[in-house]
């Protein structure tokens, strides 16, 4: 997963760029970059890091002009290098940079075909490479000196055609402007605003509305799937729907784990998902396990509290924050001589002995992935003092991969892939385990914006709204999700860098 | 504040000492430092910076032997240079190490004192420094060769007869052992604990609880007024009372707002304090103010979470975390031609505008020291949606500097310095000010811990323990602490450095 | 003045490319860069710095693959920034990467074509980006998705009919092979070696033929002007002539004081050309001042050193190394309050007075330029004790504008520029001064290879070879230079930075 | 070796000490530091490193003060790491920095004399911090608040008496001054000067006199042997001799390798001292081997230059530089999977093959250490076709160690330790081989001042001036430095750090 912002100014960008990436940042905390131009000429910092590391002051002198873009990253398989950080840049043309949340499932066949097409190179393994170079192909193909809006909108049209797979794109055009857009299925979020100042309006493009409000914009609208928006460098605004057939289908995940509670994607509040999520949850507990016995109601912190608060007040029980979260966690050190130690959940949840000691508690958290936390969890527990401990996740069991941007692992890691429920609870070691159905998570969401006309909930059924994913695809993103951990494991991220940077 | 760690092993301390001052690193962000003993050599390092920021492999890997000691430092007036990072090193006698969390009230004439008597030069403006040459000076006047427990013991006695004011210590003499002890009123916190080893039995000495069970020892105590431990290098352990008259009188403010709430100070749990403070504050409502149409409780994340939980079930009302808190704060830039902008609360927090719109909110905070925050976030309520918008300090209203460590504001920047709650509330703009009454806040920590005799309040009530604080002595604080403040604008923390260390 | 390494290897290459730009760092010590080819992919590395500085063990780790380019850079007006270090990259078509030493003196109207012809973005002010863009123009033009040995040569023929000036240059065509081309006056120098291994030969292409053989190659001749050297990713090596009407008119300032006195350039030995200068200028003094009474031939190092040995043995004169030079120079640091310090020759060289005091000494150094450091240094000859002090230059005086890529200072800085001798011997503060004659340091010159049709010898007599310098150049040179300094003292190189790099 | 410098100003000193390190830079590149007070306080930097890397503007602002002292060290066995930098502070008595070039004999014995008569830990393997003890503990037991020049130079006296070895050194007591003091023998070298000013006179104490002069001084007379110089804080001057039985006896390797040519050591010029070596040589060379064909002298650069030349004078035998020296040295990176490669001779030296070709050459060096560049050098002679390559050494044969401050390999390893000079002659493979007699080298040194009455000759013959050396000494020190370097290459300089620095 990643974030991304976009902003057109009436004056320098910078300050407001990397203030907006710092909202964004729990979309991504792996890497960090920020373009900016000034009279046709491009600025650019990107590294690997938190956006407060890798940018400087001396940085920050450089990122001169009144456009610019920014992205966070999110480390995801094969992409760990410095030399893949985003925004990447291509000079034909016209100097085009891009920065990209989603995923392509065809980026294989497209990275071959812009070669073929245009004999265009593309250095890295990061698909937003390739999608920057079919949309700077597309582009070119038109043939203009000076890139008019049709131009520009067609470009984002041949993207649609070409591309599969979620994508939100911010994209600069040096000389000419911003645009930004979403994929026909609208999987990934973006969604813009604007100001008003002593020189104009000023437009702001963003993957949550809190990175839009938080540095002094108003929210305008989402970008609807297969829609683009271009502000050109008068600060004219135009938007125009860019697909032929679009599907309103977001990723629901964004309202179960990933998007800031104080956002609102696609008009839903996240928060009030959430809470919508945790009374759900209660009326599941209470029809499908009316003999449990809870005394108090304990949320794995941070995501899950405010479901967890509503759960509770829906049970008519406690809620008790009664594990502590380590905000600073540190490294574990491999000294020679010294064996190495197991990196635990218990660096970074401490319990509050006295909220377990004796009780029966039910611990909420938003999904169960792996498994492995959650286990550990449920042992700290125990050992705290609990009598019962019961589990319960916000979400239904995740049973197949993400194929849109989320870095979730290979369908055999994942511990409710082909398991009962029972199963599960029996590997977790949970006295009870409920999950969330998936109707009624998807009727939490939707409560918030009823035009939706589904969402991307194939983490839970297997259903991917591109309609392009089968079993020879998930096989082999299963071995390549496995070839390139060991990959990582055997070379370094220090093997692996890419010409267009550092 | 600051935090303090020491570990005398049967094998390596560095990743142990290095994991307690993560934990502790809610103590001290300001810089950090550990300095490990292998056969009478010692290996230090320390600059500015978080705790992850000022160790890298290649320190750790210095950082050998099985004895050492760590320290977190937060910023106070004056030291806020890389060489006043802890631990400090006197070479003679024998090559000793401390670290200090507290405040030495007469630092400035013990620093005259020892250069006096024993020629020794101090070369920083850190009580820290003072504090060691003193104990340095009392080892050496009893002339030992190798230094017995009982001159170690005598010469924490001498400490206890010239220091005046708070200090919690650990300190190593190199080749002889670790040593801890606490101030005769015992106001800063210091506590101990074991862990068995095929080696043999392995001791820490922290500032707090959760850094020894975190690091996987068990609590044995919290050492007493006057008391201090010692850990000769066969790894005896050696306890004893120091000090003449002790008078347990531990901080209540740990219990407020400094401590980890899954840590018992002084035997109280720091939760469990908090949940009272929570239930006292709802009697205080429901008393002084039963009229309250209270819609729901709103904590101000994160440290008041604890006590507005309880206080929303006492209260019988709807308790939301109706704030996010930003996780990542960037920086505000200085850029050449561009106004500075002001730095706001709002970086911090993002109000969720549904909870607030059209409803009466509690705001809770844990204390109330310049107002200036509170004033801001009330303001965010009102924007917010917010028909009536009351606040509540976990706390009585802070009147009087800390003179113990705590970093805190001359008297003229405290909103509650000689002003009534009416004039506070109107300043900050609440329609109604509730504060915890002192004898409430008492109660609910003593409650854990019958046996304290005392706490200090003093900035709650102005009087201070150590009975040496004086009209003039507040006078001179508060005199240095605004030259203090124009001293560091002007010349930057670059012109000051020490010798001792980078 | 730049430096240029190219290899074409059976393993790796970043050891030896790195080696040689060690060997050719006399050639800039501004910036470094080396990207290197594995599999398609490139890995680049460029920063400001001196060779040692900016390639560490991690930046040397991640150089992986058989082929590779390297640059070094001295600094010129406009490119201090380290986003123009060498080498540069385009992506379209193939993945092209190029470093080059020399000057474009069209490269302004260069720049504005190629975004008309085929829409590409030059972000930087450098010309070398210029003609990477050219070539790939050329190249991509052909339209081949596997570029052929004559498309390759094709778009080498279409740089030397768009591109006016000197320029030796090393390219990388990702996946097809290294390439390596001269202007067609061959004015700066190029040459390339090759050697056996075991599984085939290897070939290098650089600047100097030292940084061949110092690294285990052997030389195999210069490249002609005009002609290009590709060798292909199977290693096989081919040269063609690709320009009309080539004329060999290399610039004879890399004789005079550039290249390294063990390299040969276009079959000269540098050094002989050096020991000849030493002679003829002997001659010129006897002849022309054949009643100067000299005690003693003093060089300036280093360059200096072999002529003026020369020299002295044909005066039959003592040669004495009278100056010593500073290896070690340190910086002048701007302390706040303190006046700063005039930077002085004096740091850069000591007299050793006993060589000086009461004799006649004549100096000689291989040029003047602008003349200030020889007025110092002749002081410092008087104050060492000197009764006279004669003054001799290897080269004729300078009098022109290099536009070729020496940088040197704008014509009015010239102190022989609109001078007499006489009035410069007066300026300098000499007894005597003695200039070499144009044509004896040609002689010089052409003993070693009388192949050479003529030199470039522009900055003595003002004749620009390329034949389209013209006033209105030189005009514009001048404003730009001072400009370009100005600009660079106001903005600083922080403000500059360029979307390509870092 | 290490070069040191001290200055007693009326304004800032820090830039003034960093260009008198730069001008020492030859005497060590290891590492660096300065340490300067002002007003009672103390600021130091010091680190590994070079001069120019060592010190950034930012510790240059914090170095204020017009008081200081400054060290560059060479790498000796056992003094690696950048905690062993120099200078070293003790804080007791007064706050003493002090500064170090030599080697004390008997550190080991004294290390544990002030363990146990003052209880001063030392926390490091070096002398220098050994000597700062005694001289401290000397000082604190003249019981004074305040020291008097008495007591001060009693203090030196006290360390004359226990110190053996070889010592110039230059302390700095916070508050009181600077002082400067030599070894009862002289061995190392240290000079001072004064300059005039608008406040008044400064005075700067240095290793060589060109520090002195290049940074604006005026030398006024080197310290004699067991003499001290104390400059008080208000700027008064002060000398003394401290030692009962001072014999001026400095070492003479100085001239032979270590001190830069335009420098004065005991009144001797360097230079001229030089010019003599070769005239001497030329005179063996002419008695001993008169049939020697000599077509060319060429110096092996750059310290027998001055030497060589004025041998290829006396010879009447044409002087050439037929090596070139690269100026700019890079490293061998260790790739994975790539052999490492031999680190030779030919990376620092290239041949100018036209002067050796079908000649017989004499080369001249300083002098023969382990011989194994020797032999190269010559290899490289025969490979650029010389007939026969003799090799003459402007000093005698090396047999024994240095145990005064110069690095040199361990008996075992001197090639000439228990051969013939025909033994050595084989083993480099020359056709003749001369040696410079070791009466020949003392007169050449002494010539410039026949006041001095030996010198130390100890690598030459063995004899220890200060007549403590015995076969148990150097067998000791034979051990220790096998230990030492297998030691470094097992732990690596990381693993050793000191408590008095970072």
């Amino acid at each position: 997963m990643c974030g991304i912002v976009a902003i057109a100014g009436k004056g320098p960008v910078n300050q407001a760029l990397y203030d907006a990436l710092t909202v964004l940042q729990h979309r991504g905390q792996d890497a960090a970059g920020i373009v900016t131009s000034d009279n046709h000429r491009l600025f650019l910092r990107k590294d690997n890091g938190m956006v407060r590391d890798v940018f400087h002051t001396r940085h920050m002198l450089r990122l001169v002009g009144n456009y610019g873009i920014g992205h966070v990253r999110y480390p995801t398989a094969g992409s760990s290098s410095s030399a893949e950080a985003q925004p990447f840049y291509v000079n034909s043309p016209y100097g085009i940079t891009l920065a990209h949340n989603g995923n392509l499932t065809n980026s294989e066949a497209l990275a071959k075909d812009i070669y073929r097409s245009d004999l265009r190179h593309v250095n890295t393994d990061s698909d937003s490479e390739v999608l920057l170079n079919v949309f700077a192909h597309e582009l070119q193909i038109r043939g203009k000196i000076v890139p008019g809006i049709d131009d520009i909108f067609a470009a984002v049209g041949g993207v649609h055609v070409r591309c599969k797979g979620a994508y939100a794109v911010v994209a600069m055009i040096s000389g000419y402007g911003i645009i930004g857009f979403r994929d026909p299925f609208g999987i990934r979020p973006i969604i813009f605003g604007e100001r008003d100042t002593a020189n104009g309006k000023e437009y702001i493009i963003a993957s949550e509305s809190v990175a839009i409000t938080s540095v002094g914009f108003r929210v305008v609208r989402d970008l609807k799937p297969g829609e683009a928006i271009f502000i050109d460098n008068e600060g004219n605004m135009h938007t125009r729907q860019c697909a032929e057939n679009p599907v309103y289908s977001p990723c629901i995940f964004e309202h179960v784990y990933f998007a800031r509670p104080d956002s609102f994607i696609d008009k839903i509040s996240v928060y009030k998902a959430r809470l919508r999520m945790g009374e759900t949850l209660a009326n599941t507990i209470l029809k499908e396990h009316p003999d449990l016995e809870i005394d108090v109601v304990i949320p794995i912190p941070d995501t899950s509290r405010t479901a967890a608060l509503e759960l509770a007040n829906h049970l008519n029980v406690k809620y008790r924050e009664g594990f502590m979260k380590n905000r600073y966690i540190g490294r574990t050190f491999i000294m020679p001589g010294q064996g190495q130690r197991k990196k635990s959940v218990r660096q970074k949840l401490n319990p509050i002995e006295l909220e377990f000691m004796g009780k029966n508690v039910l611990l909420v958290d938003d999904s169960i992935v792996r498994g492995t936390t959650c286990r550990e969890i449920i042992q700290m527990a125990r050992d705290a003092g609990a009598k019962h401990v019961y589990f319960a996740s916000a979400a239904p069991a995740v049973k197949y991969p993400n194929v849109y941007g989320i870095d979730m692992p290979a369908r055999t890691e994942l511990i409710a892939h082909g398991r009962t429920e029972q199963e599960i609870c029996e590997l977790i070691g949970a006295d009870a385990l409920i999950f969330q159905k998936l109707e009624d998570l998807v009727a939490a969401a939707r409560e918030g914006n009823p035009d939706i006309e589904r969402f991307d909930c194939s983490v839970f059924d297997g259903e991917y709204v591109t309609g392009d994913i089968d079993e020879c695809y998930l096989d082999a993103l299963q071995a390549s999700r496995s070839d390139g951990a060991k990959h990582r494991v055997q070379q370094g991220p220090n093997l692996v860098d890419l010409s267009n940077g550092d």
